[in-house]
């Protein structure tokens, strides 16, 4: 009998319009806080920073904003992704559950982030900034900026964590290809850079100190101004065509909807992503379980605060409010680069707050096992973060098992792992540290906070 | 106004069947030798290192061959794959033809030999074979046999020449991650790599001499066969998929059909899997030009002379007619490693030898100059062998642009380049070697042949 597996959108059904979840929150999101002041935050604070428009997004209330003609033209060089069925996993696993993943790794930059990088580029080439700066953990936001670039033709420099830098130099080729430079955070190129690599000068760096010296890089210089792949509300509206693509595929698949949805978080922009259309029919009383799964050296929502905190290591950030680990936490160097941060998306942080979503941390060897186990019967390398949603599902697949129903299990495969196969080789050879959270440390780094009142 | 640049062929259209030139060439492929007796090949002889059912094929004159459900199953876990219109290639260049690439980088190997390691597979295993052993060159075909292995549940032994082993150590992670074990070749594992590491311990390897590593494994033991992933007529009958996919994609495009196809060219696997449905159009009298770029670094169809060689080094294949740099002949180390071979597919060079295909030999500065434009416009990072087809189907986009013709140029995207970033890095760096043929070597591996009389 044939059995569908890939569900392909037809490109006229891409959508032309992002969804934001802030239109149908219950609880609106709590307040911001300029870093200074530490007053409310204004939209004007951002305007150095930020283009105007998406300065807009990130306070919008709109329930669909449109993306624009020249997005969509770049879109569709990859988009609509498509939704498999995983049904060699699901038939390995012998489960009854009908699991799907969306597959975002299969465009140039090999991950759900030129999503966001494309529109962040374009409304800043539109208000004439001519120069970006950013960071990146595991190199997949810096690679998609840097493509993002290199489609409207600026000027791209990022900021790359030295523990990602030395695992993964082949990203910063890649980056280069695509005409952008790439230095190691900590760098001699800031000042927090320069005094962090005095004291310790083999420091491993983290995304919160990256996006520090990406942002002194962009205050610093009138045509230059800062992109951040994740934590954003409007990197997570960018990012919710994965969702509606989605939900649309799950129906030509003969789907109701889906019961489970899972996603990994670092910062919060593939689970954001891929959830938000999700908690609109949570809301709308569908139901949906909707789960977080994090890395347990970073396990902001799983051992974490939900209080004020910076998003970067210098203070620079907007004052949020989030579960943290301390915006002084550095979290170990685990393979998934892109989950290491000490801070979550505000957006999630209140879905989670408010109970809409659910969390998991899970240690980096375990996530490796079901990265292998997906490899033999997908097919599929993936990348260390995306591990996480799989090893979820594998787990929420075997749970179906036992009770033998029938779910339907959606989960967001964020990246391929092809700059990642180091990791994929310590694995193997049994050299893989494991990397849980220090206790200690997190009750150290949340000592300063809340930095405002609550 | 919404222009469609991704044709998905639903997954219900897959094709059931491979497409088989030799049902309608002209005038019949000449005969093989038994490389041993010299005497016309019978099928058994091969029988020790292939299986049944692929060596009924080798000779097949059946039109189109069923594919297997089990190997429809595997397919679907990425196929079909995607035709893209190059639009942001066409603008950069200005031109009025109309420029499609098949993408076949999108699946977990990251090229197309998948096409054929997954039949090879299959079909070793229903005869009861249970380990393996191949050659491979850039990595992209001990990849695909890796992983069809592992959805078999079938052994696999890959020898890796020298010269890629080096410069893509993450291949071996990868085969290693699919359970297969990957040797540098030469190596010490067989008579052949022995002897030739005794006179020249810092040999760089090519395919001639891995395949004959490879073969000898396979001869040494009962359980074992060996496979090849390009030059034998059942390779080029399982790629097919390639060329019939496309044509239905160019239909949903609205296109009558090709005018130009273009593939790179090495042994001849994707080049012909694109062009054999297209070559019968040709026959059946439609006016399509169908162009093989191969390496300058080893120009069989451009330099070569057409007459019976090995396939390997070490005189252990059949001897084929076919267009050949002589089997001594040793490439240099090229980074499109897949193309590093002294001869070319009988069938490919047969359509040459009949004009119904033309050749042209590239440069590798050339070609990543093209490459490097590709991934700023469509942003794939494509591999180096790929770079060969982009190269030629620029060149032809800018003769439409001379000529204002509207012409609908197709080409096979065969693999993507993400363990190639070293390569990048040597171009970015103006380090790239040229590499071009030497006319004395060739002349002198030139010598001993036709091995048997024309």
């Amino acid at each position: 009998m044939f059995k569908q597996t890939k569900f392909d959108l037809p490109q006229s059904k891409l959508p032309t319009a992002w969804y934001n979840i802030q239109a149908d929150l219950p609880v609106p999101l709590p307040p911001q806080y300029n870093p200074v002041t530490k007053e409310l935050l204004a939209p004007a604070d951002l305007e150095p920073l930020f283009a105007r428009k998406l300065i807009e997004q990130e306070v919008s209330k709109e329930r669909y904003i449109d993306i624009p003609g020249e997005v969509l033209d770049k879109y569709k060089l990859w988009r609509p992704t498509t939704l498999h069925r995983a049904l060699a996993l699901e038939e390995y696993l012998g489960t009854p559950a009908r699991i799907y993943y969306k597959y975002e790794g299969m465009n140039a930059a090999g991950s759900h982030k030129p999503n966001s990088a494309i529109p962040q580029v374009y409304y800043n080439k539109k208000e004439g900034i001519s120069r970006l700066t950013t960071e990146t953990g595991a190199g997949q936001w810096g690679s998609s900026l840097a493509m993002a670039c290199a489609f409207f033709g600026l000027e791209c420099k990022v900021y790359m964590v030295a523990a990602s830098y030395k695992q993964k130099p082949h990203r910063k080729t890649m980056m280069e290809t695509w005409g952008a430079q790439c230095v190691s955070s900590p760098s001699q190129d800031t000042q927090i850079g320069r005094n962090i690599l005095a004291t310790d000068p083999d420091c491993g760096g983290s995304l919160g100190l990256a996006i520090s010296e990406a942002l002194e890089d962009a205050l610093n210089r009138n045509d230059t101004h800062y992109t951040l792949g994740s934590v954003l509300n409007h990197v997570i509206l960018h990012q919710s065509i994965i969702g509606l693509e989605s939900m649309e595929q799950l129906k030509i698949a003969g789907e109701e909807g889906a019961d489970i949805v899972i996603g990994c978080a670092g910062g919060g922009s593939n689970l954001g992503g891929i959830c938000v259309p999700y908690v609109k029919q949570k809301l709308e009383g569908r139901n949906i379980r909707i789960i977080a799964v994090e890395p347990a050296a970073a396990p902001s929502l799983t051992k974490g605060k939900y209080t004020y905190d910076y998003g970067d290591v210098a203070g620079l950030t907007p004052i949020m409010k989030m579960y943290t680990l301390g915006h002084t936490f550095m979290p170990a160097p685990v393979h998934a680069g892109g989950l290491r941060f000490h801070g979550m998306a505000p957006i999630i942080s209140h879905l989670r707050h408010l109970d809409l979503i659910e969390a998991l941390a899970v240690n980096q060897n375990n996530t490796f096992k079901a990265g292998v186990i997906f490899a033999g019967t997908e097919g599929i390398i993936s990348a260390p973060e995306s591990m996480h949603a799989i090893h979820a599902a594998i787990e929420e697949a075997n749970k179906c098992k036992e009770s033998k129903e029938e779910k339907v299990i959606l989960f967001n495969l964020s990246g391929h792992g092809h700059f990642d196969m180091s990791a994929y080789q310590q694995y193997l050879n049994g050299s893989l540290e494991k990397y849980e959270y220090s206790c200690d440390e997190v009750e150290k780094s949340l000592q300063e906070l809340p930095l405002v009142k609550e």
